[in-house]
């Protein structure tokens, strides 16, 4: 018999409390283990009153580190008070799951370590992808390698909403409503739309594959608020479309990692991931690239994702907990590869911009301003060595009278 | 110290010494273990002479299962000897990695449960889709799932020759040509062109995706020899692309299993997977659809899916070996879904034939012959409930005096 309590009962929780029903039996034949949902804490029972599991509802922590409890499914989301409990957990020897990427991303150095000196484990493979199997495939399958870059979709509500941008025509403020009237993004959209959640699950992802400790806080991180219809339309002339990409590399004794909505090829694997789907590139030194792809949120992905760490848990029990590393990353947020940018400048002096290109770019395709339809925009495409090359030119433009503002785009070729 | 013995030292082989020579350490600080490659058995090892290995090199299997080798590294591949040194290991209570579909797919059920009994296990995520990690992510991370499909592309000789005949409008003998020359192909390609391999490798995966015992004989396979650039023209009507898809599905108490050539869309993401890429589509009834994909062959990938076993092994050594379910899947070679066919008639009377298309399928799309430029052929897209009805109209018309032969295709619209 294997106990499980919860942390939460909202739509992670119910999925999960739901897989669990339907694989009880799972574990009979090999282990004779039976799986057994025991309690599920919320935080007023009454609101659960016609729930089948009302029977196994408490408002009181304490009922949930009960002696029988062997697993504890943390769903609640957030820090506080989901960081308090999972501490309690693992400080009274439960095993610990949980699908939280703040939590992990903010404390999973520490919480790591404090499962390990219990002899317990924390897993969290739902915390990043959904139900796509990354963490495990990273740090089991692909072990033999040295990952030396991950480009990924992490975040379902800003691809759901730069889909329907490219595809619809849509504007920023109809596609973030079309988003929160189906459920796919929060009242509050800010932790989505501006990358916070995107850069705390890569920072996740990269502390794993690169064996250093990635604080989300320190990588470069831009969100999807500025991104219009216009650069859609620009977009499309090179036959691209625009998705919030999270970003690490390897570059020397350095990790680049950014989020940002970045240009990439209609065509490509990453240019072709829509709605709320996810995507994650892992390129290894042996393996090449390999593709993982999969919704990236919701009930039951999130739930799949649960569970096969609870089955890990119960199939692997005596296992220590993998650890993130002491060594802290040296994070880089500037881009050093050789790649085209695609920037538009706002100005009341267009030819003094478009005469400024060619002499700061070796390489450069300046559009006229068909779509913003007004005479004071410049927009471009040039080929630079590096991101400081076209940072600097945008400092240097925008103390120019003439140069209002400028947005840029990194423009992947593959 | 972890002691590893390798059988075989061709393509494989070398990529999986040079990974562990390049991963000694890795679990140096978690589990003080080093790892050491201390024999490989070869045929001749003159032939090896200056490899920086010879002095590992053995030509006596005996050697291989001395008392402190701990796990064998099976790289030979085909059935003999590799299914008598494979018994003798588990015999001998040596663990067994191996790359070898051929193995599995024919002695797997047997194997694991030589394994099991001698308290330990065979790994063999390798045999499958190369370096992706798609054996593990469907036996753990996906547990929770009953998985319901797998549409996948496991042959990376046939993709690359369809690649070819799709791109650059090759004949199938000329791209089968380029990839013999570019080492894709064997000088006998028979297992790729014809199926058996991808057969193989969609037997492994269904038998631990639906807990049955997929036997590959029992699969419905047909090859791509027969596919030329005009399937490829008429394909590009349709927006589609061809590939040799393998495919399984839940079918009440059936298990439909198929490997054919198929028509997929250019813009989905299997009519995208190019050259030597696998791709594996699962569905699983909580998790939706994930999709994996990457190098399904090759030095490097293969080792690296081989030292991923190893890892696994050395982090899990207590664990019990999976094994295949006792239960033998009944196959059923028919796709029972509505869909749309393409089928391609060669006919003296194409008045006659065209005739009776309509007249056996609700809704058809019938083609005039541009591409062949003969008038001896009738082309045509039709509707139809499930194969059957495809078949029996087949059979029908070949019956007739004027229809010559008959080459049917299966449309996937998505």
């Amino acid at each position: 018999m294997v106990n499980i309590a919860m942390l939460g009962y909202g739509v992670v929780g119910s999925g999960v409390a739901e897989l669990i029903l339907r694989n009880k039996y799972r574990f009979k034949d090999e282990l004779n283990e039976e799986l057994v949902l025991s309690k599920i804490l919320v935080k007023n029972i009454g609101r659960h009153a016609n729930n089948k599991n009302s029977g196994l509802l408490t408002e009181d922590i304490d009922d949930i580190f009960e002696e029988r409890v062997d697993i504890i499914v943390e769903a609640m989301g957030g820090l506080d008070p989901s960081y308090e409990y999972v501490k309690m957990a693992l400080n009274m020897k439960k095993h610990v799951v949980t699908a939280n990427k703040d939590l992990i991303a903010e404390y999973g150095y520490e919480l790591l370590r404090l499962a390990r000196k219990n002899g317990v484990t924390i897993h969290f493979e739902a915390s990043v992808g959904g139900g796509i199997p990354i963490l495990k495939s990273i740090n089991e399958c692909l072990v033999g390698n040295q990952i030396k870059s991950i480009k990924s979709i992490l975040n379902g509500t800003t691809n759901f909403i730069l889909s329907k941008m490219n595809r619809n025509g849509m504007s920023y403020g109809n596609a973030l409503k079309l988003a929160q009237d189906l459920g796919f993004a929060e009242a509050n959209p800010d932790s989505d739309v501006k990358g916070y959640d995107a850069a705390r699950k890569l920072s996740i992802l990269s502390t794993i594959a690169y064996n250093r400790r990635v604080n989300w806080k320190d990588i470069n991180i831009e969100g999807i608020m500025e991104i219009d219809s216009d650069d859609f339309r620009y977009a499309k002339l090179k036959k691209c479309n625009i998705k919030l990409l999270g970003m690490s590399k390897i570059c020397n004794d350095d990790i680049y990692a950014s989020v940002m909505p970045v240009m990439v090829k209609e065509d490509s694997v990453l240019g072709k991931i829509e709605n709320e789907y996810n995507a994650i590139l892992v390129e290894g030194d042996a393996v090449g690239d390999v593709m993982f792809s999969g919704k990236g949120a919701g009930m039951f992905p999130t739930a799949s994702a649960v569970f096969g760490d609870i089955a890990d848990i119960i199939e692997h029990k005596k296992e220590k907990s993998i650890v993130f590393s002491k060594e802290k990353a040296r994070i880089n947020g500037n881009w050093s590869l050789k790649s085209k940018w695609f920037m538009r400048i706002k100005t009341d002096d267009r030819i003094k911009v478009i005469e400024s290109i060619p002499l700061n770019f070796k390489s450069c395709y300046i559009l006229s301003n068909d779509f913003s339809g007004n005479k004071n925009e410049v927009a471009a495409f040039v080929s630079s060595d590096n991101e400081n090359a076209v940072n600097d030119y945008i400092e240097k433009i925008k103390q120019k009278k003439y140069a209002e503002s400028v947005k840029k785009l990194l423009v992947l070729d593959k």
